[in-house]
């Protein structure tokens, strides 16, 4: 089977100064496209350990994916050395020529200065990509790494700027392999469980997880207080690999059907927006603790104005009573931390915001700010419409960014049911 | 010079489901305690490919550091890895047993069953380190690689879950780093500039980077509009290395004095959330486009209700009206993304959240919803308090994520230049 391996260059990617998201990414891609990567390898802007990397790769993959380092500036040397390592030499392509000019005078409507011009240089024993969304081309290397290999490596680099990196890899790299490589089918199916941890769910679905054939495998994917299971079938025809795929992942879901969220590879966010939809339903917030992060959950993905109408976001005391009539006397009385408010904040919602469900979320998400009553990792959560809104109390133990993403998925989670309930008990009355 | 490399284990890393974060943030870590990381791998849970990776990355560093692949289920297989690489037997470990017991006992406040049981075992050659945060234990290990090499490598084995590896790297692994190994110090300065781009500032600072000392590193990291230079400096003394990466540090301020936007390794929330503490100010703020990602934003750090009141997302036409009071004629007439809109959004915010300055922003975001008059990428951003608020219209060109952050980083910018302008019309006017 074709494997691949990424290689991620630059500095920043090992002082930990920016996450590589990149490689996960163009993973996906690969994987989509039925490419085994095997391995991820970042390394910095060092020439001997770039030159090993390249070795290194070739001896464990086909296809060498390299991005970053192609940058105007002297740190960046990725170019220099694949021009040295494939022995070529450095010329100018008038298609990546044409290209800087054109981004310079029509789009940044910079003038252009002489290092810009280098951008569009490249060794001679490349196949140039052009890259629509930046200055600095892919290059697309074939290489026989021994005299006795017939089969030729492929390397291939592309910017680190991420949009122009998918860009390139979604309209040149992944057709241009297909067409040199025949790939087998890789199928995945994935669903979502709540309610129980991964030990659990392992003792459940046992004598399933042993009997299954070779070339399908299962994994655990545990995050934020839910369970994933993916199961991944390997194939050489599609029809075939995805029926016997089919076959077992439906198995699984009869298995854990008490736990089960979706039978697809969703965040919980999207479960729900498309229950909305589905409904014609809307949905409005009213956020405190987690600052707008479900607000930006609902909003991050195109087409959200369908079901989702707005938020408060009510940090302060003044917030909730100004925007959502929290009582003053019961903030003061109780805090903001309590049962009462999130439902008034759930009501006011409601009322301010006029979408036909609410979530409102009131916590102390931490590190400070916790007390013995209520201590860190203390959040209500309201879930409801104009004629009944349910509130819980749920305990976290986690850092501020877990706190805040447990508190979201959990408040969304809640919603599901809620709706879910809704329609179940609207249906009996029929 | 000690150097580390990262193993991350876990096919959700190749196949991209994933993103892998926890290797940015143990590369932050080692990098501050004054150790190189050289290279980062990911590879699946597969047998001979992990072997691999223990072999070939103990050949290119010291300090191999391990996360993942520990959980309770069949796909998780580096334990048992470990033990037979490293020729031990598995044993029961009384330390780690104690923990699983009350942590289900105590925290988790569910019967336990025996596949948990099972991960308090481990190799009996290793030290065990004790994870205070989940069930799985880390392992350190040590050895000599060949007869004449009598520098032991370390091979150190944590779970993949975040904030458990967080917990044993700052507890245990770094300390115990710090006794085994005498490291150089590696000092870093940051200073993060707007307005130019990264080919420019290049030009504008040739003779200061060819003229750098050859332990004094620049690099160039251009991101959302910005570009952050870093020099990094590699010394034997903490205070020598320090004063000498100082000295460069403040030459280079003066030389992009005029595009500097702080000289600290902060985002551009944080330089703003800074300047509203030290003026003892407050904001708010009224998204349309953005849904909350700039609260989320203020939010994400602890300590924001300092400065930071409330948002609304007024995401459809009846939020900007019942939220923000925006006329709905001019919505009508004019569309929400525009100037009169994205002020009447302002002049809400001031009026309704009543925090001393605030942002509003409405724009299009992608992929869709593009109009010949206001193309796709189009925003408004205003920013201001009662007595004056300034608008501006931007336009992008990416994908909606980006749009977003882009959106976000130039309106907290434009907050930004307007609180230093008041302030310096204020002493002015003195």
């Amino acid at each position: 089977m074709t494997q691949a391996s990424i290689i991620t260059i630059g500095d920043e990617l090992l002082i930990g100064q920016v996450i590589d998201t990149n490689s996960a990414w163009m993973a996906q891609e690969l994987s989509k496209a039925g490419i085994r990567v095997v391995r991820r390898v970042a390394v910095g802007d060092v020439w001997e350990e770039i030159w090993t990397a390249l070795d290194e790769e070739s001896s464990h993959a086909d296809i060498i994916l390299i991005t970053g380092g192609l940058g105007p500036t002297a740190d960046d040397i990725t170019k220099p050395l694949l021009c040295k390592y494939f022995k070529g030499s450095m010329v100018v392509d008038a298609g990546a020529l044409t290209n800087v000019k054109n981004i310079f005078e029509n789009i940044l409507k910079r003038p252009m200065i002489e290092r810009n011009l280098k951008q569009a240089e490249v060794p001679d024993n490349c196949k140039v990509i052009l890259n629509k969304r930046g200055t600095a081309p892919g290059m697309w290397f074939q290489k026989c790494i021994n005299e006795t290999d017939h089969n030729k490596k492929i390397f291939v680099s592309m910017p680190g700027v991420p949009h122009e990196m998918k860009g390139m890899m979604t309209d040149d790299v992944i057709p241009a392999l297909k067409q040199q490589f025949s790939f087998p089918h890789i199928a995945h199916r994935t669903l979502l469980t709540a309610g129980v941890g991964e030990s659990f769910l392992a003792d459940l679905i046992q004598d399933f997880e042993e009997a299954l054939p070779a070339d399908i495998k299962l994994a655990y994917l545990p995050n934020y207080g839910m369970v994933r299971l993916r199961l991944s079938a390997t194939g050489v025809d599609k029809t075939t690999t995805e029926a016997r795929l089919e076959q077992q992942f439906t198995a699984l879901q009869v298995l854990v059907k008490d736990y089960l969220v979706t039978n697809e590879d969703l965040p919980m966010q999207e479960v729900v927006a498309r229950l909305l939809i589905a409904g014609n339903k809307t949905v409005s917030t009213a956020e405190s603790c987690t600052g707008g992060y479900i607000a930006s959950l609902f909003t991050a993905k195109a087409g959200a104005s369908a079901f989702y109408i707005g938020s408060v976001v009510s940090y302060s005391y003044t917030a909730k009573e100004n925007l959502l009539q929290v009582d003053k006397n019961i903030l003061e009385t109780l805090g903001a931390v309590s049962e009462e408010v999130v439902i008034q904040m759930a009501k006011g919602a409601l009322k301010n915001i006029q979408a036909d469900y609410t979530i409102a979320v009131s916590g102390i998400m931490g590190p400070d700010g916790g007390t013995e009553d209520k201590p860190l990792g203390t959040v209500w959560i309201a879930v409801g419409n104009t004629h009944h809104i349910i509130a819980k109390k749920m305990q976290f133990r986690f850092d501020r960014q877990r706190n805040i993403e447990l508190t979201a998925t959990n408040a969304l989670n809640m919603l599901r049911s809620f709706i879910l309930e809704q329609e179940a008990s609207a249906i009996k009355s029929k």
